[in-house]
């Protein structure tokens, strides 16, 4: 499989009006991407926070587990959070993904943005040769990532939906998150 | 569609030594499976807790978001809350859902426990005529659901994995109930 991350954007992102907003670290989007990563072989989870108490706190949150009695009584939640990162901005993300390389970058949204991949293509690109570019999958909170973040991607994944037309989407994002990675590398 | 409900049990559940405890509510369970449920066309999200002070709590968020500011602020959380029911028991999860009728009983497990049935069947079963019996889907928060609710299920589903061999499914359940939803109710 490639080299793949997933990035959680708190800047630039949008509020109910569309406007540029900071969001605030939500403590379980810390601990359930991150057990979705872990659970579907995804190398990296980066924290994308431009203020650096909030990348602070979380990684006050991620020693608490693993030097403090929490990680000794769920071990297993050590491992999960051992995949997380925490950076300023997306492109660090990149940067550090990328080892050297550029890596590729998809985007989710709940709303349909222009042209999408669908999932049959998007899980036939995701699990690419090993050698194939790194790739980052960018999720964003509050309103939804910001148009230049949607803009500078290589491709925007096709919003999640049910067969039956619910005329409902609006998932949070730990369960948006868990969604794409079955989607893309669960067993069929 | 069958009529469909998920249930998620506080008690009676195994704690990491495998005894039986009951567990707190947290306040994104709340939200996150009614979201899931709603966007996946599930009629009711059962919360199940012995303890009334619990349901209590629930109740106080779900009249929070109806009738409070916030509500007002994110119509769609009002949509998906709607659908949140407590009960004191899984028992009464299945009164209630039954309508008079017995529903099907699902459960969920991130081990394999006996016979289980796979995620293809589960969907063909899930989505069957409209006048199929009403099927309740169970969640266990700890470390699952006890031996006795998994006896009297007429199925354990599949426990959740990814194609690859990545030795670790420890999902949180928000996580585990929004790609279950996906993988019987998912647009394909």
């Amino acid at each position: 499989m490639r080299r793949i991350a997933v990035a959680l954007v708190h800047y630039p992102v949008l509020d109910a009006e569309g406007r540029h907003v900071t969001t605030a670290i939500t403590n379980l989007d810390v601990h359930d991407l991150s057990r979705s990563c872990r659970s579907y072989g995804v190398e990296s989870y980066y924290l994308v926070h431009p203020i650096v108490a909030q990348r602070q706190l979380v990684d006050r949150i991620t020693d608490h587990w693993r030097n403090g009695s929490s990680g000794k009584r769920i071990p297993d939640r050590v491992e999960a959070l051992s995949r997380v990162r925490t950076v300023p901005s997306l492109e660090e993300a990149m940067t550090a993904h990328g080892n050297g390389e550029k890596p590729e970058m998809w985007v989710t949204a709940a709303r349909t943005l222009g042209s999408s991949i669908g999932y049959a293509e998007a899980r036939a690109r995701a699990n690419a040769a090993d050698d194939a570019r790194p790739l980052v999958i960018v999720f964003g909170t509050g309103w939804g990532l910001a148009r230049e973040v949607v803009d500078a991607a290589d491709a925007t994944i096709a919003p999640i939906r049910a067969a039956a037309d619910t005329g409902y989407n609006h998932l949070s994002v730990r369960a948006a998150c868990a969604i794409t990675l079955d989607r893309l590398f669960g067993e069929v």
